[in-house]
């Protein structure tokens, strides 16, 4: 089997079988085939696409490029949850304890920020002492004391992910439905979980600006998920405006624990409770959505939420006492209100300006070297459809350097439309697959 | 400006500019672009195509990659002829003596065989002492006293062409019309001619087995050329047999100067003089195509193409006694018959085939670094069209080791159909593109 052969296959709209797949991506591995055959070859198939036999095979064979996790000898099925990225995104946080604590093992591999959105692991740094890296013995062992364990991806998993990720990034790879596909797969597989529910984000805020594209990468992941033998639900969710309210690292913890603890914080609350009923349903520790709801709402009310939230954050070196006080999550210096530019209602709002604007802050990476300041950010005070006043405060800045401030303040000047009536309600959830 | 930028463009079907094309190439060359971006963006390019005005940018681009002759000190225009490549195509050792002897510069750079084709170097390299290495200073001073240099690729022409063409090998991005089109003409153009005479082949012994996509090619090149600032026409001519009837590099030096000395060789002696007449014409020798052709007739008739031959042969190091004995050039210790599979007419051959069967002799590469045997091939007795009784020599196989002659004649088998009446005769020159 000779490469070329395999990318002029490709390049001629041909399928690759199971062995051709799996021979260019062991070999792709451990350096047997170089980086500019890989390279056309991704360019082909961003070209040609992947039938859902191909796509599968390619997310096994990445899968089975390092360690995949056996936790048969926990009890219960193991479930996650993965998203696609959007701006404000805390769910994970609040998610990975009520499951843990309806006794589902999670074994959550989660990523850092991109681009203009954050990522979990950035966000449970800013828990004081939190250590995401854990070895692959230790998370396991965490996972059997606890129920719960949320790292990073380590170099056992999924290696050929990791090659091909960066290879896609400087190639203008990275927006092919089928390599998304195995990429997000690949690595949750490889969490030895059974179930998986998926959240794909769609609008300003998200990756995914469109719902058509959204909508095909939602499907992709739930079919090949299903053809791997897991129980997978997508949800495509709307991502026009920031989840909730806070945006930066440490303001996102607080919100996050601020819900876990039961206050309203619409459509974060709302998205949570609905994410968390989904996976307490595909992992048989509630037959109905709405049981899972009820569920959730329990532990939520009884405590029982927060509690394990605790022990997560104990059992991994981290300062469980951010649970009942946040002021001891790293705070900024300083803070500055952003007044609304006019009276009205919200109508819209630009998800990512307001995101990047949170980054400029330090809240985020421009490049993958920089380091993260984990106290900046921002807090709405307005949701879409609330009424302001002009002046008011729309939004307050939190920040540890002045001169950055210019900069997001004008980031935020176009990410917000006020108009005289209030904007048709749109939903939260816009289809789910099962 | 960044490459995965300039992929991404090329990827979504954008035309780039001039500035973009000529910083890929830059930097390319001196490696500062690596080969996998390189790879992905031939990908694209294979994919969305090329306008003509970027095609245009791209063969410049590569062109100054490299060194470019200025031969303005030169009286007369210069003129060169590509071909794309065919079995038994011989045509550059009779037109580089006619051409030279009618007074135009000659400067041609050529390549070595490719797959089932020969290629001129290897065929003057039959020559015993005949030199294509010369220097860049030595191909002038050759060209300026003989009129006429024939060498093979230096190191300074067109160093983008040999990077790109080896990655385009090895990533299936090599049958793309603008990028052979640039490779072709960025090297042609480094010669500093004037004027060029494209020989596009097609037909079962060409690499365009098809009219359409060889059509499209020759209107590539001349539509460059032309926008280039030189005198450009572009031949599209039957390789659906042999042209000529030797295969194998001293086999056809043999053929090549018997067409030069006049003997009537069918097809190689039309194709030749139609191609001089072309660059006699282009080159202003010749007012008219009939004039070319006339002045072909004389330059043959009077032994001034065959002296002008003994000149180059001699420049360059070769002994120019083989115009006269070509028993002087390598000779095969063994030669066997090919029979006749039938009685009939000779209606079709498939001259890969019957190439491919000379290249398992010993005249062609399977791998670059393969030797090649000077004195090894074939010769046809019969062309198309032609009347054969069963069992006479249909072709002989001149070889230096039996055990390769089963597998020569395995080809041979399946490459000559035989039927019971002549075959509709085809015109040797499809199409003249001006």
């Amino acid at each position: 089997m000779r490469p070329e052969e395999l990318i002029r296959k490709k390049r001629d709209a041909g399928a690759l079988t199971r062995e051709e797949i799996f021979f260019l991506i062991e070999h792709y591995t451990r350096d047997a085939i170089p980086d500019y055959q890989m390279a056309a070859w991704l360019m082909a198939v961003f070209w040609r696409g992947m039938t859902p036999a191909e796509t599968a095979d390619l997310t096994e064979a990445m899968m089975r490029s390092g360690q995949v996790l056996d936790l048969s000898e926990l009890p219960g099925a193991k479930v996650d949850k993965h998203s696609t990225g959007g701006v404000g995104d805390k769910t994970s946080l609040v998610i990975a304890p009520v499951v843990a604590a309806a006794g589902l093992p999670v074994p959550m591999i989660s990523g850092r920020g991109l681009g203009h959105t954050g990522g979990t692991l950035d966000k449970l740094e800013a828990i004081p002492g939190f250590n995401v890296r854990l070895t692959l013995p230790e998370f396991r062992r965490a996972l059997a004391e606890v129920g719960c364990a949320l790292i990073g991806q380590t170099a056992e998993i999924a290696p050929a992910d990791r090659k091909l990720y960066a290879l896609r990034d400087v190639t203008a790879t990275v927006e092919s439905i089928p390599l998304i596909t195995a990429s997000i797969l690949s690595k949750k597989l490889a969490e030895g979980i059974d179930a998986l529910v998926l959240d794909v984000k769609v609008g300003s805020g998200a990756f995914m600006k469109d719902r058509e594209s959204a909508t095909r990468l939602a499907r992709s992941l739930q079919e090949i998920g299903t053809r791997m033998g897991k129980r997978v639900v997508a949800l495509l969710t709307n991502m026009d405006q920031v989840l909730g309210r806070a945006v930066g690292n440490a303001l996102e913890v607080e919100e996050a624990v601020a819900v876990l603890k039961g206050e309203e914080r619409e459509d974060l609350r709302a998205l949570c409770r609905q994410l968390c009923a989904w996976m307490l349903v595909l992992g048989g520790a509630a037959q109905t959505l709405e049981e899972g709801g009820q569920r959730y709402d329990e532990l939520v009310r009884s405590g029982a939420a927060a509690e394990k939230f605790r022990q997560i954050i104990a059992r991994q070196g981290g300062d469980p006492r951010v649970v009942d006080d946040p002021r001891r999550l790293p705070q900024a210096r300083e803070r500055r209100d952003f007044p609304a530019p006019a009276s009205g209602y919200l109508a819209r709002m630009d998800a990512e300006r307001i995101g990047r604007a949170a980054m400029v802050l330090g809240a985020g990476r421009a490049r993958v070297e920089d380091a993260i300041d984990p106290a900046v950010g921002l807090v709405l005070h307005k949701k879409v459809g609330e009424r302001m006043e002009q002046g008011e405060p729309l939004a307050t800045l939190y920040f540890n350097h002045a001169e950055r401030l210019a900069d997001a303040s004008a980031r935020l000047e176009g990410a917000f439309r006020v108009e005289p009536s209030p904007p048709k309600p749109t939903p939260l959830v816009f289809e789910t697959l099962t």
